[in-house]
C-alpha cells in the first residue's frame, strides 16, 4: 500500500496549516444572528475547498437555517461509497477574557493550534478534504466513491441536515459514513467510537398563582410553582441517580460482557477522573455500575437549568407565578424515545403537586446509536488507525449524542465510522480550544489510508 | 370630644390632596442607586412637612443608607407619648407598560389616587402628619406627646432604622408606636393588626463540579448541584406544606381559641380568596388548619427563587457547576430565629447530597410580633376606628413582617398600633398602585381622634 500520501502531507505541512488558519479566522458562530454573514462565508470556504480538492457537483444548499455544503466524486465503480460528514459552525467564544489569544486569530503554541473551532469541528472536518487532495495529488484518482455533506447548525441542534438526510436518501446513498467529531481516548491511542447515547431534551414549566404573590400574605395557602417544580423533579430520580419513572429501564440493552471487559483495559483512573475532569468532592451515580458504564451505557435524568422567582442580590419575599426547568434523558441502546416520552408525560401528570400546572415541551428526541465493531468498514478503519499510531485500536462509547449519526442509520441504513483525532483536553466549547497539529497531520494520513484500504478490499 | 378636626379635613380636602400629590411625584425608589437624589429630596419633603405641622427638633439623620427623619412635640406633660412611624421610600414601578398613568404622575380616578407609593406608604404616613396639623389648627395644641421617626429604606430591608432604634432608646422613648402600613380587612371594616409573622431570609448555594460540564460526557457520574439543591429543598417540607426540619414546630404558640373564633367571623370566603387573590387551580397548606390560620399563625418554608445552569431559549446539555436558591422561614409567636437557624443549618449539612457542597447564608432574621389587644392604647385606637366607620373593629393578624415593629418591641419595650387604611386590592408593589381618597381623609380624622382620646384617658 502506497504511503506516498504521508510524504505529500509532510511536504505540504505549512500550506495545510495556513489553509486551516484561514478557515479558523471566520467567526461562523451559528447561535448568534449577527454572525450570519460569517456562517455564509464559512459555507463558501468549505465549498471552494471541496472544489479545489477535486470534488464535483459542489453546491451550497440553502435551508431554513444555515446552508449545507455538498460535493461528490463517483468515479470508482464497484468500490464502496463513503459519506463524509462534518460541521463548519462553531460555539460562541465567551468568556473572551479567558482566551490567551483572540479566539478567531488562530495561534500555534507548543504544537497545538489554538482557536475556536480548531478541534470542534473545523480542524477535523478539514482533514477529510485534505485526505482527498493528498490522494488525488499522489494517484491522480480516488480509491473509493465519496460524498461530502457538511452542515452549519451542529451547535444549534442540526435541524436542517436532519430534514435534508430524511428527504434525500437516493442522493446521499453510501456504504458508510465517516464522522470526525470525537476524541482519542488518550493521546496516541487509536480510538473508534462505536456507541453514542440518545437524548430527549425537554422544558418543564410550572405555573401556580396568576401573578407573583407576597409570601407573607399568601405563604402557607398558595401553591408555589418553584417548589412544585422542585417536588416533581426530586421524584424523578433517587439520590443514587436511579431514575424513578416507571418503565424507563424496561428496554435497556446492557453492554455485552466482552465490551465491558474491554473498558476495564482502558487507561481509566477514577481518582484522576474526579480530580482532573469533574473537580467535585465526590462522584455520584448508580451503585454497582463502574464509572465508564454509568456515563456510556446507562440512561440518565439530568436537570440542566432551572429558573424562577427572585434571584437577584438581597431579599424579595415573593411566591412567583411560574418556574421553568430544562431537563433531559440520555438514552442507551434499545430505548425508544417515542416510548419514553409518554412514560414521562404520564409521570409528570401524576406527580404534579396540587395547585401547580405542569407543561412539558419536548425540544428534541433521538435514540442511542450503536455501530457494530465487526462491520468491515469499522475493521478497516481500526486497522488504518492501528497502523498509523502503532497500537491496537480501542473501541469505546461516548455518552454524548451526535444526532446526525442516528439520521444516517435511520434514513440511509448505514453505519458511521466515528474516527476523531481530538484529545480529551481540547476544551471544546471552552476558552482556549485547541487542536494538536501532529494529530491534524496524522489524521489526514490515516483517513487517506482508510480510503485506500477500503478501496483495496 | 371635638370633631372640629373632621371639619378641618373636609374644608381642606383639595390642599391635602395636592400636598400628597407633590409627595408622590418624587420617585424615591430606594433600591435603585440612580434615584438617590430623589430619596434625599423625599426626606427633605418629609422634614419640611413635619416642621410645617408644628413638630420641633426636626432633623434629617444621615445613615449608612438613606436618611431618617425625626421630629417631636413634647409639650403635653403627663400625657402619653406616641412614636409615629412610616416610610418615604417606594418600590420600583416596573413593569411600566402596565400603568394607566405614569407612576410618578399621581392621577385621581374613581375616588382613588393612582401612583407608586400612594398606599405604600406615603399616603398612609402623610395622614399622621396631617392629623397633627389638623389638631394644632383646631386646638392650638396637641393632646399627646409625639415623636416621628420616618425611614427611607423600608423597601430594601430597613437596616438603618433598626440600628438607630437600638442605639437611641432614650431619645425614642414612648408609650406606644403608631404604624399605618397595613390594610383594612375589607372596605369599611375597621381593622387593627395585632400579629405579624417573623422572617428568616436565606440564600442557599450549591456547588458541584469545578466548571460547567457536558452532560453527555459526565452525566451519570458527576454530581449536579442544580439537582442537589432540588433534592435538598424537596426534603425541607412535605407536599402538604408541613416543614420537615426537626424541632421547627417545638416552640410554636398556637392562637388562643377566642382569637381563632374571631377569625371565623371575618368576611372570608375560601373560593373568593383562591379565585380573586391567588388565581391558581387550588390552595395548598397544612391539613386541619383553616386558611387564615395557615397564612397568619403557622410557620412556612418558602422558596422565593432558584437559578442555575442553562435557562435560555433552546437546549444546552450542561451540568452546571453551581446553583442558588432564595429561601425563607416565616415564624410565628414564640419561635426564636436564633434557635431555628442552627436547626436548619444542621439539616442542610446532614442532607447535602454526595458531591455537592452547600453554603447557607442568612440575610435577615426577625421574630414574630404580637400586640396584646387588651392594651389600653390598642383599645383606644379600636374605639376611634369603630366610631369613624360605624362598625366594631376587628383584630386580625398579617402573615407578613414589619421588622421595625419588632425593633420597637425589643428595644423600646412598646407595642405598636397597626392601624392602616389601605385596601386589600391597593396593588402594593404592583402596577397601578392606588389609595382610596376617602380612606385618606378618614384616616387623618381617625388618627386625630385616636390622639385626642389617648390624651383624654
Amino acid at each position: 500500500m502506497s504511503r506516498a500520501t504521508d510524504t505529500f502531507v509532510e511536504q505540504n505541512q505549512t500550506r495545510l496549516l495556513e489553509e486551516l488558519q484561514d478557515f479558523l479566522r471566520i467567526p461562523s458562530i451559528s447561535t448568534l444572528p449577527e454572525h450570519k454573514p460569517d456562517v455564509e462565508r464559512a459555507a463558501r470556504f468549505v465549498a471552494d475547498s471541496l472544489s479545489r480538492a477535486g470534488l464535483e457537483h459542489v453546491e451550497i444548499i440553502p435551508t431554513a437555517g444555515n446552508p449545507l455544503v455538498y460535493g461528490d466524486w463517483l468515479h470508482a465503480p464497484g468500490k464502496p461509497t463513503v459519506l463524509c460528514y462534518g460541521h463548519y459552525d462553531v460555539q460562541p467564544p465567551d468568556p473572551l477574557e479567558l482566551w490567551r489569544n483572540p479566539p478567531f486569530e488562530p495561534t500555534v503554541r507548543d504544537g497545538n493550534i489554538y482557536a475556536r473551532g480548531s478541534a470542534d469541528d473545523k480542524g477535523q472536518m478539514y482533514m477529510h478534504v485534505k485526505a482527498v487532495e493528498a490522494l488525488r495529488a499522489v494517484n491522480g484518482t480516488l480509491p473509493v466513491n465519496l460524498k461530502f455533506l457538511i452542515e452549519g447548525e451542529e451547535e444549534v441542534g442540526g435541524a436542517s441536515i436532519s430534514k435534508y438526510v430524511a428527504g434525500n436518501r437516493a442522493k446521499l446513498k453510501a456504504d458508510v459514513a465517516l464522522v470526525s467529531d470525537t476524541p482519542l481516548y488518550a493521546e496516541g491511542l487509536p480510538t473508534l467510537c462505536i456507541g453514542l447515547r440518545g437524548l430527549i431534551y425537554m422544558e418543564l414549566e410550572a405555573t401556580g398563582p396568576s401573578r407573583d404573590l407576597h409570601s407573607g400574605l399568601y405563604g402557607g395557602a398558595s401553591p408555589n410553582p418553584v417548589f412544585g417544580l422542585i417536588e416533581l423533579l426530586a421524584k424523578c430520580k433517587d439520590s443514587s441517580g436511579r431514575i424513578l419513572v416507571p418503565g424507563i429501564y424496561d428496554d435497556v440493552a446492557p453492554p455485552a460482557p466482552a465490551e465491558k471487559e474491554s473498558w476495564q483495559r482502558l487507561p481509566f483512573r477514577e481518582a484522576d477522573f474526579l480530580a482532573d475532569e469533574v473537580g467535585a468532592s465526590a462522584l455520584t451515580g448508580e451503585p454497582g455500575f463502574p464509572v465508564l458504564e454509568r456515563i456510556w451505557a446507562r440512561p440518565t435524568f439530568e436537570v440542566h437549568g432551572i429558573a424562577g422567582g427572585f434571584t437577584g442580590a438581597g431579599a424579595k419575599t415573593v411566591i412567583p407565578s411560574k418556574a421553568t426547568a430544562k431537563v433531559s434523558f440520555r438514552l442507551v441502546p434499545n430505548q425508544d424515545p417515542q416510548k419514553i416520552i409518554p412514560l414521562f408525560r404520564d409521570f409528570v401528570t401524576r406527580h404534579a403537586p396540587a395547585g401547580v400546572r405542569m407543561e412539558l415541551r419536548v425540544l428534541s428526541a433521538a435514540p442511542a446509536v450503536m455501530v457494530n465493531p465487526d462491520h468491515p468498514a469499522i475493521q478497516t478503519a481500526a486497522r488504518a488507525f492501528s497502523d498509523m499510531l502503532g497500537k491496537p485500536t480501542v473501541f469505546i462509547r461516548n455518552g454524548a449524542s451526535i444526532p446526525v449519526v442516528g439520521d444516517f442509520a435511520t434514513h440511509l441504513g448505514i453505519p458511521s465510522v466515528l474516527m476523531g483525532f481530538g484529545l480529551p483536553d481540547d476544551g471544546l466549547h471552552s476558552p482556549n480550544e485547541k487542536y494538536n497539529l501532529q494529530n491534524y497531520y496524522r489524521g489526514i494520513m490515516t483517513i487517506a489510508h482508510f480510503f485506500e484500504e477500503l478501496g483495496a478490499r
